[in-house]
C-alpha cells in the first residue's frame, strides 16, 4: 500500500539511496524556527489542519478553490485542509480580541496543504513557520518582524553572503501609480505584472504595461532608482540599530501577488539565486476586519517560511548537521545472569534523565557492540560480577575510549557530570 | 467565522471564563513523553495525516468507514484523516524493512481524526502518544513497552496511587475458549462481550455468553482467580526486576474492542476510576503482514496515549505548571532618546540567547513595567546614561528584587550565568 501522490513519510533519520524525509531533519528545523521566535517574545498557537471552505474563500475569493485541499464533509460542510494559517490567526485573535494588549506577537508551525490538479510530483503538503504582528500600525512592527526573520536564518549558520531580505512597499507603488494617472482598481492587476517582471519576457511586460499606459522605461526607472519612502527608511534604520542593514536591501520588484498585502511586502532570497523564495511576507492590515466580519479592526503584518527550501538551501550549503537520533548509553549484557540486574541498573539510569538502550534478547558480545556504535551511543555500561560477589560496572566513553569502573550507583552520576 | 464543530482551537495560554486550549499545555505534554521516549531509546518518526481509505479497512473491514473523516479528493481517491498511526506505521516499517536491525522502538506524536455522526458536542480530533516495538516476538517486548507507558505517566508526577496498568492476554482467553469448547470463529464476538463486561447490565452478559454455551459463573471465576499465562508472568517478573510492580496488575476484563490485537492487551486507567482509559495497547503480530500484502511479516506491539483524558487528569490532580509562554527579561525604554542603543542591546541579548521583549512604541514607564509583569518576565533591564556620556544597563530580578548596575556588554552574561 503506497503513500498518498504529494505527502511524505518521516522516518527517524535520513536513509541512504533514498528520498523518504527524515523527523529529525524536521525537528532541527522546528527547533531553531521556535527558540528564535522565544528569544523574539513570540507565544505560540496553533488552530485546527481543517476550516470551512469560507475562511480562504473570503480572503482570497472563489478562485482559490481551484488550489485547495478541500472537500464535503458527512455533515455537508464544505471543508478544506489549511493552506496557510493566516486566517485562522485572524479569527483566533478575533475572538478573544478584548483579553489581549496590543501588539501580540504570535508564531506557528502548521502543516499546510495545496492540490491543484495539474501538478504532478510537486509536494501537497508542507510545513511553515509563520510569524505575525497583530495591533501595531507602524513601521517599528515591520522592523521587529523582519529582525526575526534574518535571525531564524542566520540561527542556521546562513549569513549575508547566503541571503538577502528584499524589501520593497505597495505604498511606493501606489505612488507612482497615482503620479501616472493609474486608477485604483487597475492596481492589482498591474501588481501581478510586477510580481512575474523577472521571469516574464520583457515584450510580454512591455505589452501589459501598455494597457495601464505605462512604458517599460518608466517602470525599470522605478525600480531601479525609486527612493525609499519614510516607512521604508524607518524600517532600514532601525534594522541598522540592531546591526542587521547588511540583510536587507530595497527591491520594488518584489510585490508578492497575493492580493491581501497593503503595504510592506519582503521576501528571503538566496544569494545566488539557485532557490525558490525562502520567505514572504508583508503587512495585511485589513484581514482581521474582513475575517471578523467588520467586528474588530486591527492592523497587521506576518511572515511564512517553509521547510522544503530551507532545508534543501542548509543541505547545498553544508549546514545540516548529523542527522540521527542520539543515545547517551547502550547497556552491554553479556552474561545472563546479569539481565535481571542490568534492567535495574538501566531503571535508574533511565529515573536519572539518561537516554539508555540494550538488546532486549540475549545477543552475542561483539553483536550488542555493533548495536551500541549503531545507535550513536556515547557510551556503553556493563556490569561484572566482583569476586566477592557484588557488582561494578564498567563505563566506556566511546568517542575517548576512556574506561572506568564504578560501583552501578555511581554510573547515573558519572554521566550526568560529563558536560 | 467559527471553528468546525469537534476541532480545538490552540491559544498560547488558558484564557479565564474560556475552554479553549493552550498551546503550552499541549507542548508540556508533548514534551515529555518525547522525553521519555528518547530516554528508553524509542526514535520519532511521523507519517501523512491525510492516507488511502484503503489502509484503514485493510486493517478494520469496512465498517470503520463509519467512523472515518473521509472523502474523495479532486483525483477521485477514497482519502482519510488518519483515525491512527498504526497502519501508517505498519506501512513506513515494510517498505523499508532490509535497511533496519529488529526489534525497532519507535514513536510518533499525531493529531488523529474521527467522525462520527451521530455524536454531538465530541472531540473529532486529537493528539496522541504512540510507542510500538516492531520485530520481537517474545514478552521482553511487552515488558520494555509497559516501562515506557509507565514511566511516561510518573513522568507528569503521577504514582501508582494515581495509576495502575491492567494487563491481560488474549492467549488465556483462548486457553479458556478452548476449554470450554467454543470454536475460534466464536472469539471474537466473545472478545466484544468481555469487553463491555464492566459496562453492560449482568442479565444482558449473561444471555450473551449464553449463546457461546459459557455461564456468567464460569467466567466470573476466570476474571476472578485465572493463573497469569506464562508469558503475562515473565511481563510481571520483569517490571518487578525494575522496580515497576506496583503500577501493574492481572485484569482478565481487559480485551480491548479492536480485533486485530493477538496476544497481551492492557490499559491505563486512574485509580479512582473518574475518567476514561488514559492509555492502552497490545500485540498486533499479523498487522504488518496484512497492510504490506503478505511482503513482509513482523510481529509488533504499541500502545496510545492520547492528550485529552490525561491532561484533564493532571489538572485534576494539580499536577498541571503554571502554562504561560515564559520571558527572561523585559526592556524598559523611559528615554526616548535611549531607544536606538536599546535596540542594540536587544539584539546582543538575543544574540546571547536570552529571551527579550520590549514595547515597539513609547509608552509610560509604569505601563512597560507592567507589560514586564504580564509577560512573566524574570528581568527587566533598562539603559541610563550616566553624567560623563557613557551608558550603564539597570538589571532587576523580579522575583529578588535584587537591582545591579552594569556596562550594557556585561548584561547577557549576567543573565546566562542565573541559573
Amino acid at each position: 500500500m503506497e503513500r498518498l501522490p504529494g505527502f511524505r513519510d518521516f522516518y527517524p533519520e535520513p536513509l541512504p539511496h533514498s528520498d523518504v524525509s527524515s523527523i529529525e531533519g524536521r525537528n532541527f528545523l522546528f527547533a531553531r524556527w521556535r527558540e528564535m521566535a522565544r528569544r523574539y517574545g513570540f507565544a505560540e498557537y496553533d488552530a485546527p489542519p481543517l476550516e470551512p471552505v469560507e475562511l480562504y474563500t473570503t480572503k482570497s475569493g472563489q478562485e482559490i478553490v481551484n488550489q485547495l485541499y478541500c472537500f464535503t464533509d458527512k455533515g455537508n460542510r464544505e471543508v478544506s485542509l489549511r493552506p496557510e494559517i493566516t486566517p485562522s490567526l485572524a479569527r483566533l485573535v478575533a475572538a478573544h480580541n478584548r483579553h489581549y494588549k496590543k501588539p501580540l506577537k504570535w508564531f506557528s508551525i502548521p502543516q499546510l496543504f495545496r492540490y491543484e490538479r495539474q501538478q504532478k510530483g510537486r509536494l501537497r503538503e508542507h510545513f511553515q513557520f509563520n510569524a505575525d504582528i497583530i495591533g501595531e500600525p507602524t513601521p517599528v512592527a515591520e522592523a521587529e518582524l523582519i529582525a526575526l526573520l534574518i535571525d531564524s536564518l542566520r540561527a542556521f549558520g546562513l549569513t549575508s553572503e547566503d541571503f538577502r531580505i528584499r524589501l520593497s512597499s505597495r505604498g511606493a507603488w501606489q505612488q507612482f501609480l497615482a503620479q501616472n494617472q493609474v486608477p485604483p482598481e487597475h492596481h492589482e492587476s498591474f501588481y501581478l505584472v510586477i510580481d512575474k517582471i523577472e521571469r516574464a519576457p520583457r515584450e510580454q511586460t512591455e505589452q501589459q504595461l501598455k494597457s495601464f499606459g505605462l512604458s517599460l522605461e518608466s517602470v525599470d526607472a522605478f525600480i531601479e532608482n525609486g527612493a525609499p519612502t519614510p516607512d521604508l527608511e524607518q524600517i532600514l534604520a532601525n534594522l541598522s540599530n540592531r546591526g542587521l542593514a547588511d540583510y536587507v536591501r530595497l527591491d520594488y520588484r518584489v510585490i508578492r501577488g497575493l492580493a491581501y498585502y497593503t503595504g510592506v511586502v519582503f521576501e528571503a532570497f538566496d544569494q545566488k539565486g539557485n532557490f525558490r523564495a525562502i520567505a514572504g511576507g508583508g503587512r495585511y492590515d485589513n484581514l482581521v476586519k474582513l475575517i471578523s466580519n467588520n467586528k474588530v479592526d486591527l492592523p497587521a503584518l506576518g511572515f511564512g517560511m517553509g521547510d522544503v527550501v530551507l532545508f534543501e538551501l542548509l543541505k547545498d550549503r553544508g549546514l545540516l548537521p548529523p542527522l540521527a537520533p542520539g543515545l547517551t548509553a547502550y547497556c552491554l549484557i553479556e552474561d545472563e545472569q546479569l539481565r535481571e540486574a542490568s534492567l535495574s541498573l538501566i531503571q535508574t539510569l533511565r529515573d536519572a534523565n539518561v537516554q539508555v538502550d540494550y538488546s532486549l534478547t540475549p545477543l552475542k558480545p561483539d553483536k550488542q557492540f555493533k548495536r551500541a556504535l549503531e545507535s550513536h551511543a556515547e557510551y556503553t555500561v556493563k556490569l561484572e560480577r566482583n569476586e566477592n560477589g557484588t557488582l561494578s560496572a564498567r563505563l566506556r566513553n566511546l568517542a575517548s575510549r576512556e574506561e572506568k569502573r564504578l560501583a552501578p550507583s555511581e554510573v547515573a552520576q558519572a554521566i550526568s557530570r560529563r558536560a
